[in-house]
């Protein structure tokens, strides 16, 4: 499998860090992730925008254009002849000077086989665990996941999928994903405050208002809601959409997968099979 | 210079990590920082005992033994020859086997120049800027400076030393530093919640029990009291005890460094050489 290190594309055996970059240092980056759909790197500008929109937050120069870098891409998936992956895109604080302050960035592209959750997570969905915590620069693609790596054991433990972060009796988002219920009202509503806008939300979003069988609102959701949800469910890039049926102790919408979150994994496959149609 | 990765020493120029590591893509690791002090590895089972105790917190193995790895830093030393000098120790999440689990710590230990502030500094003390913020796992030593690091801009921009961190109205730590304060009973407080207990910190709250000319207390304090306190001092290892004259647009002790902290100046100092003259 090959990489790209800055202006180098090389074998990834090959392909390492000095150990005075600042991520390694002081956990000082930022990263963005999509996944080839046969062959097709999916929604890839809204990946390299929101990759160029968080580098600019950090204060970290990508040392590509985004039409380089797109480029770059595409040399890199030509050679690894890889169509069903994910692509990393990491950037790096550089090597610090002093120990603290940045230096000139690094860039690190990869690409890696990817995995989807079971057919059985599907029809039956998953059960997530809350977690009170408020991701630091929470709008911002950093590579700081201090607290859901660590939650890992108690996720396993707990026979849980994952964490759902909430944070002052409201619902934020999970470790790696964004969270959408059905509420009272048969509205569709996701947090939008404090939590990275992810791509497949923003693309589930879009669909949805095109589609106008639903609506979506996109404001604050307390724990309450979520437990008293309808229906539940999660997006992510490797997860699509994703049931979600029970919360703790407590089973949202009795334990079973609802019609809209149905309707959404139905919508959302679309969505994914215009994209690739309209980008082979 | 050398310096140790896992169980080989090397070159530090040929040191590097490879690019799964989980504290490049996650951000996941811990790490402790001691100098040397005319050659001396200052209060070093100190810095040992909390590198271990801060792995052991994210579930992070050591692969030696404290004893072991006190040994091979010794050797590290003597290969290295920098009687002046700081030593730092990483231990990450090592490689993942899938972009978020931890594998096996990849341990590194290097050492490096040190710089201390500059003498006007210690007569005249510094301005420090504050920022609400709650350090995640703030009593572990995580490698997670996200926050710290992005603010040096401002810290510069501001014609200021470093940020003093405040949350909910309390006074917590500096990015790298503890906070001191003599307050209006003159008496010597500095915060113990939601702060990294330094080390330095540590030294000299033993030494000022000791020494019996002062009354020292572990106790939240707020930012009032911080901005109305008659002294302010930070400790850290690189910076031993350096007064505190502005915080923000507030001048404390009258702008002027104070009879007290002259006097932990003094005492640290005094620590640091019985110290030496104890371990040499």
């Amino acid at each position: 499998m090959y990489c790209v290190i800055n202006q180098r594309m090389l074998k990834e055996e090959d392909a390492s860090l000095g150990i005075r970059d600042l991520a390694l240092l002081r956990g000082y980056g930022i990263f963005d992730f999509f996944r080839l759909s046969k062959g097709v790197p999916l929604f890839i500008d809204d990946h390299l925008d929101r990759f160029y929109a968080a580098a600019e937050k950090v204060r970290l120069d990508v040392p590509y254009t985004q039409q380089e870098l797109k480029s770059r891409i595409g040399e890199l998936l030509n050679l690894n002849e890889m169509p069903i992956s994910g692509v990393r895109l990491l950037l790096t604080g550089g090597y610090t000077p002093d120990g603290f302050d940045p230096g000139h960035p690094n860039l690190v592209v990869t690409q890696e086989p990817i995995s989807f959750p079971s057919t059985e997570k599907y029809t039956h969905g998953i059960k997530l665990i809350t977690y009170e915590h408020l991701r630091e620069m929470a709008h911002v693609k950093t590579i700081n996941y201090m607290t859901g790596v660590w939650l890992r054991k108690k996720v396993i433990e707990e026979n849980a999928y994952d964490v759902i972060y909430t944070y002052q009796n409201k619902v934020l988002e999970l470790t790696r994903s964004n969270v959408f219920i059905v509420d009272s009202d048969n509205k569709i509503v996701t947090p939008k405050e404090n939590v990275l806008m992810g791509i497949t939300r923003k693309n589930l979003i879009r669909a949805i208002e095109a589609d106008g069988g639903y609506t979506i609102e996109e404001r604050d959701v307390s724990v309450n809601e979520l437990v008293e949800a309808k229906e539940a469910f999660l997006t992510g890039t490797t997860k699509k959409v994703l049931p979600i049926t029970q919360i703790d102790d407590k089973k949202i919408g009795g334990g079973q997968v609802g019609k809209v979150t149905n309707k959404m994994m139905t919508l959302f496959k679309k969505t994914e099979s215009d994209y690739v149609e309209s980008h082979e």
